[in-house]
């Protein structure tokens, strides 16, 4: 498709507002917010950074319309009119970029983290949050005075320059959507009871705002085209609000899709989902209003976006992820040039997932990202000869960072292909995204000049004959097999070998020691193949049925992998009959059994299993840096050949180490 | 929208028949029929109380074409010519209060409770209906003799004054439902195997149906859309059939969904499923058809349907327990006075179940169904001070009927709102629509002038002080604690209070003792909290996995629930790998572990729990009547103040009490 | 609806091809294919008869581009020039039958059955087959000469005077489909990660066709409409990529559906599946691309086919088995003979179930499958007097042939229908379509002048009245009841009496003995009669929850039956909870108890159940024959009678015996 004239890169007119193009950028969560509710500049550059990378708006998440209910840690506001000065400075920014900045006006009801200050959430009746903190349901009065606070947070966006403002009442979340919803709003007033009373609350924050703004000045709203659950919201119900949500004032719709608490995996839709899971109810919304329509939810290709918007079904798309992996995903797509867009494989991994450790949004494939101008695009000083040992995802980050400074880079990989680990964590159903990453970095380096060497185990001496200045030890991890008792008398079988295909279960039961993603993606694989008497070249009795035992030591599977990603896949391996042990120790194997110790200290031998695979994550492998640093001026060690860990963090140490170079 | 010029209520020509709107009222079985097949007064009154409150026209349920196979205990029956008069009679006051009346004419095959009268039901093939009686096999002489009385009771009807008859084949129900769908039609003559033979049956009677009463005398047409069942017919085999059934005399269709057996909760959709649930598979249907197509299944707001055949979906809605709840439902819809409504929540808590003590048609919310004109809407003789303890949904009752009766009336209530226990019964997904009974009382009672002091917990010295000279004692119940060993030793949770939001479970193994309503949605309601490590503020290691167990003492959960909210809970509580113990007593508990008696008598300790909460229903609470009876002239105590049963009883006696005030 | 002038059999024009009428041949695995890659008569005829029969075209299954890697053991090819003489002869032959040739050209890739001869299969990644082969990823020069090869064939076939070919990426499955799918391919390199980069090879392969074939030569394409498997293609995907095929070069596509391994019940529905299973996905590709799109997939009765095709939904069909089933079905559809046509029933029986023992494509009901012209339409020699004892498959079989071939024929069936042991087989929900070929062959009985007498054991007596020349003894099975310690001591309760109706199970705990299909249908239908207080005459407490245990000596269930039927009936066994012993023998019974012995020769008793059913398959009764052989002429055994097998076995022994007689 030529993007240029495509209609995704028309114009488009939203009351007062002239957009570029109708790619929009969806409000996320980055928690680099501060806790006056001013818009530090390290947020700023984020959407600044996107707006001039072409993105037709830009929006900011969790606006607050009061201090009081933070919807995170740290929560910008707009309050108080003295916010006004510095967020028009933001938006005057993005304006000049060449964008427009849009304002997401929230009051985070429920979802406040204010419990954790002992301050009871608002919402419309009791709800239990995603911390287990219980909101109180307001009274009429402080309705329509938190109705009012919206008007106000309107009046000073507009003020403030931005192009428009958004509303949310998406999700069943936040103040707006758990009244709109009879999964949370348990009323029994004039808020309460019937799809009319529970969307009295939005529709008199919409006639607010609007009362509070220019007529023409744009209002969107985000709505959640179907509630995907039991006693939620549905289509039918949303087909019925659309036009009085128009009459009320609303300018464009934007249409999400799901519930925060119950199914996060269909508001932040990632690997289990299908592209555009909310095109449809968007293109059915479409049909019965006049104002302009955006779907969002994993439209993470833009040639798809453009295909659903040249066919009509909608009139715009919002993208937030694959904006938060390529700044200038827009200017590239225009000038055609897709194999330059850095991808977002939907992975959720360190966008989505937070932690004590990794507290603020980031992503695996843009280390740039909440650092944005830190690392402008500019030649090393001096151009050196570069050695990266491993083509996994840190050794091809490291490599493609300094062969575009210029430097002269050889990479060396041991395995007939590039990819290295991230082989194994591709292989499982919805996985295959993650291999985007590798095919783009893989286009930058063969475009900037990378030498591979494959089947190549680098040794000391090579690298002497080599005489890099530089050598980058990117060599990843192995399996990792604890000395547990058993280990060294019986073969020991490999998760890993498995993921890879170097051996495979015809049938028979299965035990899979460990309970992370290796060990919950090697079960869910081995059920995937079976396939008893499948249509084979006649009945093939070797071929049966498949039974799978995990166990785990942590209280819990999966722990840390975000929810979206997590969630599905313990249903999975539950509906598909898998023996999970969580809290259960191994004491001891042999090829057919497993001795556990359980949380109250009783042991008791697992038995009877056919196959017992070792998948208990894996340890770093470096059996080089130390000899190289003794003949090499400069020798990096990144990635899980320092700690086995997330992809992310080989592709971070991957980029700054050959930055720095 | 403004529905006196909406399409709902424009006229609608189906030949003969003028139709003053497109509202039907959809058949229902009312069990007030006769034993000898014709109208008794009290069931003619339900419909004639639906003609004159608006409605387009009203179908009464079965009327079977031969008395010898009753559809149920009592059947009304258009089986013979000396049925005509009094059936006359019967249309002629339909048509005299402005409607239509529509026999739905049938032969109740298998489904006929003839069994119970050791006469084996007719079917096409031996299938076990739902009380456990196989059918037996017609010949293809006795079809042709059936399709006959089909032909003779479509005549008497219209010799009788109705408007039009409808044919049922929906729901693989009833002897042409069952001949035409695959999950009930085993036979291999030319009545079974393809599509076109086993719609044969429906087909003939159609055609024979036409010949006996006039060409432009409307026969209407009840089909299941998409039977949703593996093995039923689907959506693509409606498609197909829609023209020929229009083409063997059908003038309308009513598209239903679902079959009767597997699915209750499809046919009758109550409080899991969302509004419109057959609208796609009418709307698809209708673009086969010339002929005009209705919708039918869980429409149960006007405002709602009105905005599905505005947009051209449909051509009409047929409305069952809508209709039970407001009779006058059209009338109000058409002068817009939307909150005078009374709303039906699809809790098919009284219409659909049926037990012993209830074995008739009732509605929560309309005390006057079923006895249409034993309450006249005037005001009582004498206007007395009236004092309503408790603004539960009985003296919510109470207090609406004495108040518009013109009495003066007050209401206490202990807590901060309206709703008394159904605030429990509401928290539940799916559940919340019966706030909508409690809005609609509200908005009564202000208007009848009603006062309200809440968080006032009513004392003999403050009755004594308002001196009023009748009070209505509706303090509901409280949650049940037996004097189980151990209740006495340890802190007790109990259900209501988890359901109220006074203490929440973060996670760990739960013990929901108790089988019942109140049990079962705290095993939901918890589960559906357990968001372990959702998108939280950082990872919180004090949220994570649930484990609900639940011990209940009769030999299965939710008895007496109607059908289709107990089904569906059951499948859910059962997907989510809830541990159901049934048949087994309680013997003792401590705060972590229950010991528990099996139904062969052994006892064992069920352990390691980390909550035990109390979920065994609750004891009548009313510590003031007898006190006030000293010094109050009338003194009425109703609802769970009496004995702890539905929000049905309450709000009945609180209707009964007042209006005898 | 007139065949004559609908859409269906109106003719088409694709490129330089046009087609008669727009319901193709499907594509189908015979197993009759030559090792040498030529076309043997046998299998030509198979397309030649259904040539005769007036399908517009026929398609061969799977003519691979590189012989070196076979699709099944023997796999017809395209892959030399030497090959084009023959194929011209077989192409030819089709198009003097009146239609026209058009082979489906494949590259088998991770499908190759080459692992039995320790060859590694071919794919983008490594795939783990259906046979537990894992293939090896290709490198890109490999792809390019590939790609080539898809070239050469396509020449060869229009040399060959092939109408058309079929290129095939559907289902994941095979090269082309399995690069296409991110559940296969897991490459990083240009041909992997995005779905544009998914699709280059397929966009290759149509490319190369296009270039080695004349500018109108049509290409058709296989997709799957959607891969209806979490991580696969959805239809979101296809309507993006459906237009880039069109413009590569394809003429017309054949939409079908799922994958190849993880649902093999999807790519052939059978009997739990509906009708038109991809006839939505394919109307909405139809909307993107302006090329005939045609669906594929369960659409096994040609009116149904005309009406999706007259609403203007597709523009074809393509049918399969309902062809194997009868040849003549167009021929027979475009005269209104819709009853003469042979019915497909979907079974799966024994068109897609291999074995040992039955390694080749049949089909139950066409005994002529693959023996086109053995048998032809003549009178036999000299007109017989025949008895039929028995009106089961075989019998019927029996009768019809006999009659059609004019002998004078009696059939005596000691029940009060036809049908046997079908009657059984049908009960269950998703079995009824085989009612249609006892429909059919009663059709074809009746036209065919066979007498009929019902309710008539036979005797020796009587058969020496009648005085037959010859007898087919079709007498069938009786469940069998094997000599277990307690079978004698309590009453026994068996399958098949629960299956006819003969008592009810209103609830309590089932033991099914057995494990083949009459046991797991049996537990089936219990399951679906569970109706606990459901919608009937007031609360029934003898009618409660069913709960099932299964207990099967073979490994595992349903040994035998084909994967489409066996994988969803296992899944919804589970899912409703029925406790499944499979490698567990029955040693003892009572009427409440089992005692069965595992594996491990452990020994326990089942205990607590309120129904034991005897499911373990039936035994053959023939109480006459070797009687009869006394004075009967002719006496032949066949189906059950002789050993209980497949209904298949029955019609094909009826048919050879009566057509020899």
């Amino acid at each position: 498709m030529d993007m240029k004239h495509s209609r995704l890169f028309s114009p488009l007119q939203i009351g007062s507002l002239t957009l570029s193009n109708r790619v929009g950028m969806a409000p996320m969560s980055m928690d680099y917010e501060a806790a006056d509710g001013t818009v530090p500049k390290r947020l700023a550059d984020v959407f600044v950074r996107r707006a001039e990378g072409g993105t037709g708006y830009v929006m900011i998440d969790a606006v607050t319309i009061d201090s009081k209910y933070p919807y995170m840690g740290n929560t910008t506001a707009l309050d108080r009119d003295e916010l006004v000065p510095q967020f028009k400075e933001f938006a005057d920014r993005v304006k000049e970029a060449g964008s427009t900045l849009v304002p997401q006006i929230i009051h985070p009801g429920p979802e406040s983290v204010c419990g954790y200050r002992h301050i009871a959430p608002l919402g419309p009746s009791a709800n239990t949050n995603a911390n287990c903190h219980v909101s109180r349901s307001i009274s009429i009065d402080e309705i329509h005075d938190i109705i009012k606070q919206f008007g106000q947070a309107a009046r000073r966006a507009e003020e403030a320059g931005c192009g428009a403002i958004s509303l949310h009442c998406a999700h069943a979340y936040m103040l707006p959507g758990s009244f709109l919803s009879p999964l949370r709003n348990k009323r029994m007033d004039e808020y309460g009871g019937s799809l009319d009373n529970r969307a009295r609350f939005v529709i008199e924050m919409i006639e607010e705002a609007r009362r509070n703004v220019s007529p023409d000045f744009p209002i969107f709203l985000r709505i959640s085209g179907d509630e995907r659950m039991v006693g939620g919201n549905s289509l039918e119900d949303m087909l019925y609000l659309a036009p009085k949500f128009e009459a009320a004032g609303v300018s464009m719709l934007e249409v999400s899709g799901g519930t925060q608490y119950e199914g996060l995996e269909h508001i932040i839709p990632c690997q289990n989902k299908s592209r555009g899971v909310n095109v449809y109810e968007a293109s059915e919304i479409k049909k019965v209003v006049g104002i302009p329509v955006y779907a969002v939810g994993k439209i993470n290709d833009i040639r798809y976006a453009a295909e659903i918007v040249e066919r009509g079904l909608v009139d715009g798309v919002a993208m937030g992820r694959p904006l938060l992996a390529d700044p200038d995903l827009c200017k590239k797509a225009v000038e055609g040039q897709f194999d330059e867009i850095t991808p977002c494989a939907s992975c959720g991994g360190s966008c989505i997932s937070r932690s004590e450790a990794a507290p603020e949004c980031h992503c695996h494939i843009n280390p740039r990202l909440g650092r944005e101008y830190e690392f402008p695009d500019v030649p090393a000083e001096k151009s050196k000869k570069v050695l990266v040992i491993g083509a996994g995802p840190g050794g091809m980050m490291a490599a493609v960072t300094a062969a575009e400074r210029g430097h002269d880079v050889t990479v060396w990989e041991a395995d007939d292909k590039i990819g290295g680990q991230l082989n194994l964590a591709v292989v499982a159903p919805g996985k295959q995204e993650m291999t985007q990453w590798m095919v783009h970095l893989n286009y930058r380096a063969k475009k900037a000049g990378v030498k591979f060497e494959f089947n190549k185990e680098a040794t000391a001496e090579d690298v002497k004959a080599l005489a890099p200045e530089a050598v980058i030890v990117a060599t990843g991890a192995k399996p990792l097999v604890p000395p547990i008792k058993g280990t060294q008398d019986y073969p020991v079988l490999t998760a890993h070998d498995f993921l890879r295909g170097k051996f495979v279960i015809p049938k028979g039961r299965v035990c899979v020691l460990g309970g992370g993603a290796v060990a919950c993606e090697t079960a869910e694989t081995a059920l995937e193949n079976a396939r008893p008497n499948s249509y084979t070249r006649g009945y093939d009795a070797s071929i049966g049925d498949i039974d799978v035992t995990l166990v785990e030591m942590l209280p819990q599977l999966l722990t840390g992998v975000c929810a979206p990603n997590r969630e599905p896949l313990i249903r999975k391996l539950k509906s598909k009959g898998v023996h999970i042990n969580v809290n259960t120790k191994i004491m001891e194997v042999t090829d057919h059994e497993v001795k556990v110790q359980r949380q109250d200290g009783t042991q008791e031998w697992l038995e009877g299993f056919d196959y017992v695979l070792f998948g208990l994550g894996s340890r770093n492998y470096d059996p080089l840096s130390e000899t190289l640093k003794e003949f090499v001026p400069e020798v990096h060690v990144i990635g899980d050949a320092v700690r086995a860990r997330q992809a992310s963090y080989a592709m971070w140490e991957g980029f700054e180490k050959a930055y720095s170079l």
